[in-house]
This record gives structure tokens, C-alpha cells and sequence, in this order.
């Protein structure tokens, strides 16, 4: 595979799933502004949940790059996160009708525990790149999906859902995404290992979709 | 709730998904001796490769231990399934008609991978204790449903599934599961914390059941 | 010792080693503006390599941090520690006639790579707190050892030694030890776990003077 | 450096310093029988809680190794130490006139926590490849100075020493050596990186001679 770059080819491996994320019912009836309210509601309950894993995976890959710039560039991530992206949630749940406590004080689905599980486990016993590699799927599919449904979004009269997907077309976002596909592509491993974490967590972006879209619980209890 | 053991009180705050457990269709059918051979054939080559991950798990936790007793005893679990266990298990997909390259390359589905990195990812980034009380359900719910259901197994016809079953009412494994309720009897660490990871994980064995009997892909592709 | 603070008890069970901290002979010349520039040379490149390991380590702290608020604050240090940090070391380095790669090149002392190792093993395998615990005496002698001096630092002649002393008068680095300490005072484990850490690190804060002082090479080779 | 494996040439590379260690005053005064017994009282109880530094060191790389086999392995020699060389310890601090209780109550000197702290940091944040190249030069020294001094150990009338040297040149010693090596000699990841951390464990390994030499304490208080 001479001449591909790491992100492409795993991009091309994953095809099949990421093609059902970006026509997944929830990605479609939100960019159209159709999604029931009560579906992003728990989507965004959920999702605040993700971040505090999110920005603990980010610790982890922080403290296993091998080098400065891979250092910071974790750091950056995790800060920002941890900073404007919190406030942003913040608001983004007062809009809803919770409180931080709300989000704080609802329960992680079983979906969303074994993703950020999984995340963790990765980042925190395999290698960095191993880690990255897993970590990618969740920042690149949200700027794909952007990508791919702009001309809806451009239609959608619901100003909440707008709002909330503008974020992800903004140059701050798609340098983000780049500055991470950039690093994975130096990456010194066998493109195997590589490619292993990153389809397991495009499948798990996709569960994540029906577990928002289903507003799901356990399978017991 | 004084007087009451740790280990007590969260058997009993698990008790609604224990008893599910007990009942499980698989397990019923597996003590019975009418488990269809292919779903325990599918179980046990997932299982195969449930057992690295929790060598990779005691390998945690006997890092993270504070006193030597209790590195002592998680490297001796670590090492008992790095030998005798493992051996086991050799055996079984040889009766199975599996070779041990048919396990390794056997994929591990979406609840197993989610289940083992749930364990993994608590072990290596919240206390000991913590990661202990995620890792006791496994081990306890064996011997609990080999003891609740001892009638049916010495009723049970099929030699294989009673050999399987029986290691779960020897000494040495009843020995086992007592000295790691024993350590987590004595977790200086307020009991909520502990409560979580065990819930989670009991429900995570309810499911790898239901995974075992439905002989479970990924619920994408 | 009802009343006392964690941070004050830990204060005073160092006291003997801190006394002699504040009156080694480098941070004396120091404050008195009559350090040979050479040990002050060798002491910056070598800090530039402690300061990249801080880095890693509250990434770690960061990432097994029990609550929202502890992993946001780490994660605050340690983002300023890439940034604003970084930025003034690279000054500090071009003002003494250094490039950055300079400092990336100069090798750690076996004191560096040692006290670096600690901050690493102790954050990585023991608890959150105890991470803490031998983090604080780096952030918090700087803090106790600009106040002792500050006499001897409004009559330093060195406008650069001066500059560098002035950081640890600012009130936000006074608040950033604030809130370390106000973060431990909340630990919840027995003190004598939080004892070791604190005074180890403590002593290696010591012989990081030292080494500074005799632009100290391994003692082999 | 086509030909020459990974282990050969880290030992050249490492020539200067292992020669000192071979010459090490405590190693050649020990080999023939002389060494001052307060002085091996010493080494012996630094050398148990390195003990049990070593098989945390074991538990964090077999929780990082990237096959079962490698992993087997790691969690072979824990269990190894953990079990016959614990036994072996407790055999001869009894002999020494130590309780374990005495063993266990020693402080570890400052050379010994950083010794200590730099294998768990290597391993726990670093590859695997990179803990185990830290990792080997303690074991593969122990048997080349056993190889080197085997004239002297058979004029040696100290049956103490005698006995403890013994164990270096069993059979069972020479082949776990001979697996780390090859284990290592495998590994996939630029030789620059696995250098480091074998070159500053030789180091390590000589201090720790010397510290045991002077019956070291921590150069502070």
C-alpha cells in the first residue's frame, strides 16, 4: 500500500461502517431538524458523561507520548475540553432545562461505559498509537458527518440543533481533526494494530448513535 | 450497616441481577445438560480469549497492590491461569475439536471486548480496591451458580459440560473466590465506590451470557 | 492531631529537610545575586528536562483523578506547564545563550532522572493522593523559598536571577500552590501514606539543589 | 549493525560500565569470601524490598506485553520471585539473624527508591520493549559476574556467600536470562530507544553496588 497515508487506508477499511454512522437515523433526522427533542435531550445527558472520559483518555495519551510536540498537542486537547468545550455543554444542558447536577447524576449507558472502557484500556496498556488509533474515530466521523449532511444543516430550521452542529465545521474543529490524523500518520507500528482499535471504535461511534436514538439502558434491569 | 462484611452487602445490593444470573437460559441449559454443543463451543472459544484478558487484569492489579500480601495472591491468580487454567483450556478446544491457533483467531465480540475493557480501564485508572471489586463477579457467580444448581449437575448426562461445570465446586476454587472477598472485605475506601464496579460488572456477566447463548456479533455488520 | 491541616502536618514532619533547602547554598547565591552563571546554566538545562517530566506526571495525575474538579485542576497545571511555562523557559534559554534544542539534547543527571522516576512510579501505580503528596514539595519549597528570601531578593543586583526569582512571588503561582495544598487537605487516606511520598520528595528536592550546585554527573563515568 | 542481535550489542555498548561493575570492590570482596558481613546484612535487606519492587516491575510489563507468550513469561518470573525467591530470602535473612518483620521495617536508601521508581516509571509509561530493556541488566549482570568470578567462588570458604552466588550459576538462572535476552532480542522498536534505559539501569546496577558497599543512606539527614 505504498503511497497511502495510516488515516486513509484505515478510513478505506472502516468505509462499511462509517457509511452507516453518516446515514445513521439519529445523524439524519438531527442535521434535518426533525429529531424528537427528548432523544437529544439523553443524547447530550450522555454525551456530557463522554467528555469527562474523553478528557481522562487524553490524560493517558498525554502520558504515554513519546514526545514533546505528541505531548502537547494531548495536552492542547484534553485543556481545551476540559475549559471551552465544558462551557459549552454547560450551556448547551441550562438550554435543555438541566443543571450541571442533572448531567452529573445521570447514569452512563451500558454502550457508553464500554466505549469509554475501551478507549481507556487501549490508551492506558497498548501503545500510544494504539491509543490514538482508537481514539480518532469519535473527532473525525463528527467532522465527516458535518461534511456529508451541510446541505441540510443549511435547511434546518431548528436553531438548537444548528447551533450544535456548527461547532463541527468551524476551521478550529477540522485543523483538531487533522492535527490528530497527522500524528497517527507517522505513527511507527504495523498498520495491523492500527487498524484493529480504530474499526472497534467506528463500531462503537455507530452503537453509540442507536443507544442515543433508542435512549437506551442496560439489556437487564 | 454495621456488622454486615463488604462482600455481603454487595451481594445483596446485586442480588436482582444475581438472581438472573443464576437463572440465565445458558446456564439452566448448561447444568441440564441440553445446552445446544455450538453455543457452548462459541462459549468457550470467547472465554479462551476472556482468560488473557484477565491475566492482563491480575497483572494490574498486582501492580497497583499496597502490601505485598496482596500482590502475592493476585500474581498467584495471574499464574494460575497463565498454567493450569490455560492447560484446561487447551484441553477443552481439543475435546472441542478446536486447536488452540482456532481461539487465538476467533474474534472476540462486542460484549466481551466492552466487558474486558470495562475491567482493564477500572484496575489500571481508579484503586485497587476499586479494580478488585469489578473482577470479584466473575469469579463468585461461578461458584454460586455451580452451588445453586449442584442437583441438576449430578443429574446431568453430558460428560463434557459436567467436567467443565465440576471445576467450579472444587476446594481450590471455593478457596479462591474466599480469599478475594476476604481482601476486599478488609477495602479502606468508602463503600459506593466499590458498589459501582460491582454492579456494572455483574451486569456485564448477565450479558456475556445472553452473548454465549445468542453466539453474539457485533450488533453492526 | 485534630485541627491541623493535612498540608501543615506534612509541613512540619519535613521541617528538618525544608530548613536545609531553604539555606542550600545554590538558592543562597541565588537570592543573593552571586550564583557563578555556569551552575545557574547547568541548573536551567536541567530543569527544562524536569519540567517535560511534570509534564508527564500531572498528565498521569490527571488521569486518575477521582472527581471532575481534581482531573480539571491537573489538567489546568499542566497545560499551563506546555504553554506559558514552556514559553518562558525558551526565553530563559535563548537569554543564556541556549537554543531549545540545546536543552533537549543536554542529557538528565542521574539526581534528575531519579526524582523524575519517583514523581513518575509513585503517580502511575499508587493512589491519586499519594501522586499528589510527592508532587507538592517541588511547587511548594519554590513558594516557601521566594518568601524566606525576598529581602536578599529586593537587593539582587542580577536583573536575570531576579526575573527568574520574581515567578514565585506572583500571586497566581502563590494560588496554584494553594490549591495542591487545599486539594490534599481533602485526601481521603491514613497520613502515614501521604508521609512517605512528601518527605522522599522532599529529599530529592535537596539533592537537586546539590546537583545543580556541582553540575553533577552520574556517579559512574 | 546487520547480524549482531539486539542484546549482544546493547552489552557492547554498555562494555565500560559493566567492566566496573564486574570490579565492583563489594562484588570482588564477596566472591572471595572477605566481604565484611555487616556490609552483605546490608545489601540483604536493600535487596528484599528491591524484591518486591522487581515483582511489581514483572506485574506492570506483563499487563503491557503484546503477545500471550511474552506475557507468560513476565508473569512466570513474578511468580518466581513471589514464591522460591521469597522463600530463598526469608531462608537467608533467618540465617543473617533478620526477622521478615525487620526486612520489611528497613527504608529503602535513596539509591534503591531510584533504582525502584526508574524500572516502574520506565515500564508503566514507556513500551514494553523499553521496560524490559531496563529491566534486563540487573538479571544479566548477576549471571556474567557469577561467570567472571567462578575461580574465586571455588577458592571462596565463606559458605554465606557461597550459597548466595550459587544461584546465579544454576541452570534454571542462566535460561530465564537467556529468554529476557531473547525476548528482548525480538522486539520491534528502534535501537536507539531500547539503549537508554539499558545504559541507565547498568548505572543503577553499579550504584546500587556502592550504596551497598557504604552501607548507604540518603545523602540528607
Amino acid at each position: 500500500m505504498e503511497g497511502i497515508k495510516i488515516s486513509e487506508r484505515l478510513r478505506m477499511d472502516a468505509d462499511t461502517i462509517w457509511k452507516q454512522i453518516l446515514n445513521h437515523q439519529f445523524v439524519l433526522e438531527l442535521y434535518k431538524g426533525v429529531l424528537p427533542v427528548e432523544k437529544f435531550r439523553f443524547y447530550v445527558l450522555q454525551d456530557y458523561n463522554y467528555l469527562i472520559t474523553s478528557m481522562k483518555n487524553f490524560s493517558v495519551l498525554s502520558s504515554k507520548a513519546g514526545s514533546v510536540e505528541a505531548m502537547k498537542e494531548m495536552l492542547e486537547i484534553a485543556h481545551l475540553e476540559a475549559t471551552s468545550e465544558f462551557e459549552n455543554y454547560e450551556k448547551l444542558l441550562r438550554n435543555l432545562g438541566y443543571t450541571i447536577e442533572d448531567a452529573i447524576r445521570s447514569e452512563p449507558t451500558q454502550t457508553n461505559i464500554s466505549y469509554g472502557s475501551f478507549l481507556l484500556a487501549t490508551s492506558s496498556l497498548k501503545t500510544f498509537w494504539e491509543g490514538l488509533a482508537a481514539t480518532l474515530p469519535c473527532f473525525w466521523t463528527y467532522a465527516e458527518i458535518a461534511e456529508f449532511h451541510k446541505d441540510k444543516l443549511n435547511e434546518c430550521k431548528n436553531s438548537l440543533y444548528f447551533e450544535w452542529a456548527s461547532v463541527y465545521f468551524t476551521e478550529s474543529y477540522q485543523k483538531l481533526v487533522n492535527k490528530m490524523k497527522g500524528l497517527l500518520d507517522n505513527a511507527n507500528i504495523e498498520y495491523e494494530k492500527l487498524k484493529g482499535p480504530f474499526i472497534i471504535a467506528s463500531k462503537y461511534e455507530y452503537m453509540y448513535w442507536s443507544m442515543a436514538y433508542n435512549m437506551g439502558k442496560w439489556n437487564i434491569l
